[in-house]
């Protein structure tokens, strides 16, 4: 593909997370240019129409693969439909930027992979948007100079805002529960930052702390987990839907010569308040606003790597071993032993 | 003009500063298009050209002006040449941004202002880029909901690295000193924090502790300002070019209830060193880092404005004011007396 | 006893904390005077003698306790040495303060708790000494008051300096190993700040990631660990020998409604640098320096229980069950299951 | 003296800050014995003898200077009083502790240290209780370690927490006003922490926010001020009567290789909350709290100088200069013109 040669983009999915991305696409990103949005809700199509003047509207997701020049989709869709979605595309010669987690099922994860591999020319990415935070960014860098000498653990929390509504808790029949939703992220950069070490036993625990209803899921609103990789390396995670000031994602890798912390205090901005209630900052209220400059460059990545043949860092792998690692806290969170991997 | 109607803009210098509008411009900013860019210097044209596609290149300012259907110029050229741009641009019936400060000259300044009041239907804005930062704007926010009471008092400072080539030195002849280049930001943010009071009379001091040479500039290093407005409103300013972690820009705002700070510490992101030294994070190493965000709102506000015919809250007087007080900062130094306004 | 009678204390052990227990009550505990010490080590009793000249030196652990008029003995003596020596003291109707930990072996801390219930009008407490800081209280205090709702999980970490020595290795053969040397504090900050859960589970991992030498004690230098509480409480623990910034103590508490954070910088004091580092503060080195102040009130503390007649907040039962939690950590580290309590 | 000598002191004035002085002296100082107090109240005598069980009580000054065997006084008189109770001290042959301000009377100033000078032998040290902090000497030593190359330039605060009563407005007739009861702490900073130059100039204004009765003393609730030294040092001072969120002591020493900050954020505590209004940490109510170790330090450090005869780094002239400049920016803020020294 020539280098300057503008990618043509479809996006299937426009709630939230989708809108976002189709708004990055249409107006931030060089290189890319969205011609067309697919959905089942005739109100998400009219949004894009309105909001966006996204040109071409479709309902049924093989007419818009069917789309004449179309070079890549964005899948912002649930994740039960993410492997046959991305292994339709692929098989209509389409690179696919799909959201996370790739799929709540292993034997999906390894489908995806084999059509993936007959494919060498097309990119598959997952959006594990936290590794083009900046901040994730400079930790990454900083470890590969060598800051911290060898990094050897990690703990790394995702801890959503209480939501009065529980409007999650819908979800939960569905998500996989809160290890599969919030802690694969944190499963991620645990993989990444500790260098793709090996996992070798996992151990999780949790509660219920306020979402009572979420017993007839077995799920839990708070949960806690150890990873054990190889060669000595470790990783615990948190995962919360209950926090009373707002989305705490929060990561420290530590090394034998020092520790690194990204999001020790999840800021809103640069504002800090001296009043009755002492000395105070506001925090972001969701990972929406913590990562809206990640989601812009994550995109801006992928559609990088494809004009200019540039390889992904993050791999279907990657995606697939999160997956892994995810289902295994799962498994150990209901049977209460330790889940050998 | 009709809401969806494409603003087509042209640029008038391509320094740093200039290239960052020109990207904004280009690739960032719904509703704008980058149609010219004008400079005498080949370099920056050629720059213009090759990484930005720039369709149509001028070496002459009244050409660019001449350009057909242009409806805005940006002008990111030196202090001088400000006034007779902007008046230039106002009789050809462009738009106008022009980077801060307006002029060193007051005379200028009114010119400026009585050529703007001849062409109402033009827009004319100033560059104070801070005004446009989330954090600037939560605290404006903040305080027009009360939450500090009545404010007061404003301390604000502006302190760059220390650059070891003194590359600043070369311009001390034609900035018109630390307070016109530097605080000319401190005082338009003190004045529309605590609500525009008119100023009444100001005393500076400052030293030389590193940059010796600024002496035939009659220039210091680090200064430091008291500004008296009425009704009992007070400011401080602190203005530097020595500092060692990084750009420092930092704004207090006290008020009968409660201080609202905004950058008490310059963090470069989010992530936080712990090893030999303490506990640390980096730090922004200059304004263009720290105003990254900044810059792109302010470029969309104003495309914004016009697009939507919506009125500018940063006026041209805001901007003549600023310089005034500037001014006389720059004479209680040299005299070592207040100055009254 | 008398209200206004001043309390006589003879100190066992004169180590570096002990010599800090010894100035502290003969200088700035009122309501105590330091008579006696005991040491087998002469180095230790001439310090006594000469920096704080204590008037009656012993030897002999029963030649103390045979000293006319003792009132209380505080044992800062090997945890080896713990079980018999409180026994001992109580038979001999003296008031007891020891180091934690109370003792490695559950049957010694029973035969104590046993001894001590035939003593009632005596006051046994165990060094727990992070409950008497100001912060700790603070956060216990709000707790109380319901400042964070229901709290449901503690996340609590002791990380110790690296000594680049390997000091502690020598005494990890007769430590118990990281958890109960270090996490023991944690655990009964966690079952205190809880409200006294009953533990249910436990699971513990770790590494070696500097001190190798550590295997022939099958302990780590960095250990994690989760322990399940009845009614759906959590605490999760972190223990490290390496880190390189200082000693880094923190305690985090969640509840329905808020979370409270004891420790997240171990800021030395209340100095900020900025300098070609960036924005740091540096650490506080050891824990002897982070709880100066705890470690004084803790001795008011017990001064003042035993003179007015007060009631001690901390038991032996405290002390046992931390022990407890802390065998059961160790047990899960080597077999890598969960061990039930 | 005998080095082992335990000093014989009494104590003048016992309002909130001579109860501490009493109290450290009775029970947390070594080498200092509290054996009288005088106060004209008798509920201060009462105090004395019942909470603390000094001996002696005079309600006659000249009745406690002829105790049998006194060595020193402790002053925490009004300022008025302080000249004349120094001389009489003096001429007594005590040694004397005296709180701040020296006087608000230049004059008097001088017949103090005039008659300091003729009793060589006696230790007369002014309560800059804020040179005996902690953070305080430690960026003192890393100034003096070159920790920031040249200092130049300090910025200092003393704000108190707004008190609804208004309580101190009643002692505004006698205070000498903001700066001599506030800022004589920060010139006493500025000048100890940038080597003691010699002061030229002086500029000061203020505003009343909240207090408008202070008019009728000439006085404000927040007075800025700058105050220009030779060798091109610079200060900047502000004081303040109406913090809505506790006390802010707070002091930047900026040099030409860093800067130095203490109290930026004035903490309670290590403790820091989560919860509906952010990330937040309760402050300090008052200076009391502030400075609760300095003013234990600060009596250490005197009865350590008479019994160790060490010199004291804190003389009468450093009281007597830091009157002079608070004089000039009285002076300054009534004149509204700039005061020579």
């Amino acid at each position: 593909m020539n280098h300057s040669r503008t990618l043509k983009v479809g996006i299937v999915g426009l709630g939230r997370l989708g809108r976002r991305h189709a708004e990055n696409l249409m107006s931030r990103v060089a290189g890319a240019e969205l011609v067309a949005a697919c959905s089942p809700l005739p109100a998400e199509l009219e949004w894009a129409r309105d909001a966006l003047q996204v040109p071409h509207l479709y309902a049924d997701y093989q007419a818009l693969l069917a789309h004449d020049g179309l070079d890549a989709v964005f899948l912002v869709t649930p994740t039960s439909l993410h492997p046959q979605q991305i292994i339709q595309a692929l098989q209509a010669g389409k690179h696919v930027f799909c959201e996370k987690p790739l799929s709540l099922d292993l034997e999906d994860c390894r489908l995806v992979s084999a059509e993936a591999a007959r494919h060498p020319q097309l990119k598959v990415m997952i959006g594990f948007v936290r590794r083009f935070d900046a901040s994730y960014q400079d930790a990454y860098e900083k470890i590969q100079q060598g800051a911290i000498g060898a990094p050897f653990m990690v703990y790394s929390q995702t801890c959503d805002q209480h939501d009065p509504d529980g409007f999650f808790v819908k979800f939960a029949a569905t998500s996989g529960g809160i290890f599969l939703d919030c802690s694969v992220h944190d499963i991620d950069l645990a993989r990444w930052l500790l260098g793709n070490p090996r996992p070798v036993r996992v151990y999780a625990s949790g509660t219920r702390a306020i979402h009572q209803d979420l017993q007839q899921f077995q799920d839990v609103d708070n949960g806690v987990a150890i990873c054990e990789f190889d060669n000595g390396k470790l990783a615990t995670f948190y995962a919360s839907r209950t926090m009373a000031h707002g989305h705490d994602t929060m990561t420290e890798i530590t090394g034998t010569a020092g520790r690194l912390t990204v999001g020790s205090n999840p800021r809103k901005n640069r504002l800090e308040i001296a009043d009755a209630h002492g000395v105070r900052n506001e925090c972001v209220p969701s990972f929406f606003e913590r990562f809206e400059d990640a989601f812009l460059t994550e995109v801006s990545t992928f559609v990088d790597a494809i004009r200019r043949q540039r390889k992904l860092v993050l791999t279907l792998d990657d995606a697939t071993e999160a997956t892994r690692i995810g289902i295994a806290l799962r498994e150990s969170l209901l049977s209460k032993q330790p889940v050998l991997l």
